[in-house]
């Protein structure tokens, strides 16, 4: 049976710059990716990824994927339901085979997080979405709920802004996140005569027939019925790292933990991007982290080979 | 007298990504950068910067320039000379003044190490060079020494290949470096009838009148002196990091040590890009370490905010 050089899972930023040095670096490998670009491809706006001025995270990655394509870079579309190490060898299960390499990228970034209440998933698509830039403009001149007053919630009021008749921005606690520098976000979300923030509110159920008709809410002790048209479930992300529970380090938000050269507890078992314990999900930092985790695999492959002779 | 929020030190491209990073934060910041760009300036050919399929490292840091001219970043062509902190407030110090700040980032990257031996100096500019893109265009047809085996002298060589008549390569140890992924590079190297490779070498004299012509070896107990047109020393790299000795935890080759965050052994003061232990010394990555350093500085900032209150 074949053993690979390098198994990269994901196939967002970081994983898609991991396969561009593993691939100029000769490595014998694969890249695990239902969809390329992941997460990335839903930013409505970047402004920081140093050279692009200003451009949609769909166009970038639509260079990113332009520039992989000048090389021969093995992509499976496969998602990976399991990782394990058995003396110096790695096995990546997916629904079909199994992927036997020397080394392995973790680079699965995240996904929404549900509120886990009751419509939600029966609504799903009929007036409930996770995601602004796909679904927003269905509701122009409409009236939305935004669920969540953190980081995610507060760039998806933004967002709606251009496109909502009213918003009510709902959050559990006390008071908006100003942290993580979302202050200027903040106010020109609360700023907005669009807006109505309703702190230490939770969200109980959402109701409706053929599509969303209202939000129950509790404030204070009391119910409370909102009607909205629609609803945007914000409230942050969950790392997908469960495939690979029980091998390398967590943190308490089940999120790898990383050193400066994106090396996790597992010798040879590597993760990069928005995965990891780092605060910064930025394109541009997953970039960078991608491209070191692809090159201490190469350090580490060559260790093992030497150590071998 | 002005407490600025951030000083960063260094206009290569961890220095110009925080700069990004920090402008779009409305931070008070100053960016002390001799030269804008740094060494990256000086690559020839960049491929792996996600994105951009070929680039030279000249237009790469064109691009990020035109990227920066679109904010108002504060540059001062000014040298840090010491950095130190008192209380919670650093002072970087340079000819000219003193700036104080909350917080640091060091990005002052590295430059070429010299070999110092006699003639060296005097034949600066005169044959002796260290950088292949600006001046191995003057030694077409001619007959060049490059100094060094590693990684920097390998790829001088490889650059060398299509203009040089014939090129020695000289390396003190008893052979050119495989490691770190130089395998496929040594190979092309050692494989062109035009390089002849002189390991287990070293320099001990450079010789000439007004422009090199010789350089004297010793090579097995034996001296020798080669006929040569140009010499180009490239024996690695030293970080440019003397002016912040004594504040920071430094490595055994004097980089900067950094966590996965960029933060340095005190704190307020990050770090990010060559400067660093990271081992990927990589414009891609220096990108993101800066946006990671200049975010991880903001959340620094916010947190002596709240305890100061």
């Amino acid at each position: 049976m074949r053993v690979y050089d390098l198994v990269i899972v994901g196939g967002g930023p970081a994983g898609m710059s991991a396969a561009l040095y593993a691939v100029r670096q000769n490595l014998k490998f694969v890249m695990l990716a239902e969809q390329v670009g992941g997460l990335a491809n839903l930013v409505p706006n970047l402004k920081a990824y140093l050279g692009y001025q200003y451009i949609t995270g769909f166009d970038l990655i639509g260079r990113f994927k332009e520039h992989l394509s000048k090389y021969k870079v093995p992509v499976k579309d496969e998602k990976a339901i399991g990782v394990s190490k058995r003396g110096q060898v790695f096995s990546v299960k997916t629904a079909g085979r199994v992927y036997r390499s020397k080394s392995v990228i973790i680079a699965t970034g995240r996904r929404f997080k549900k509120l886990g209440i009751p419509g939600e998933a029966k609504f799903s698509s009929k007036g409930v979405s996770d995601c602004t830039i796909c679904d927003g403009p269905l509701f122009r001149n409409k009236t939305v709920a935004v669920i969540g007053g953190g980081r995610t919630g507060l760039f998806a009021t933004l967002f709606l802004l251009e496109i909502a008749r009213k918003i009510y921005l709902v959050e559990k606690n006390g008071k908006l996140k100003t942290e993580g520098g979302m202050k200027k976000v903040a106010e020109a979300v609360t700023g907005s005569r669009k807006v109505r923030v309703l702190t230490g509110t939770s969200v109980k159920e959402i109701r409706g027939n053929s599509f969303v008709r209202s939000l129950m809410l509790r404030k204070d002790g009391k119910n409370l019925a909102l009607p909205v048209d629609g609803v945007f479930v914000e409230v942050g992300y969950v790392p997908n790292t469960e495939f690979v529970k029980g091998l390398a380090r967590f943190n308490e938000r089940g999120e790898i933990v990383v050193d400066a050269e994106c090396r996790t507890s597992v010798p040879g078992l590597f993760a990069a991007g928005d995965v990891t314990q780092l605060k910064e999900k930025q394109v541009v930092v997953s970039v960078g982290e991608g491209a070191k985790a692809a090159l201490s695999a190469v350090l580490y492959l060559e260790e093992i080979q030497k150590r071998g002779r």
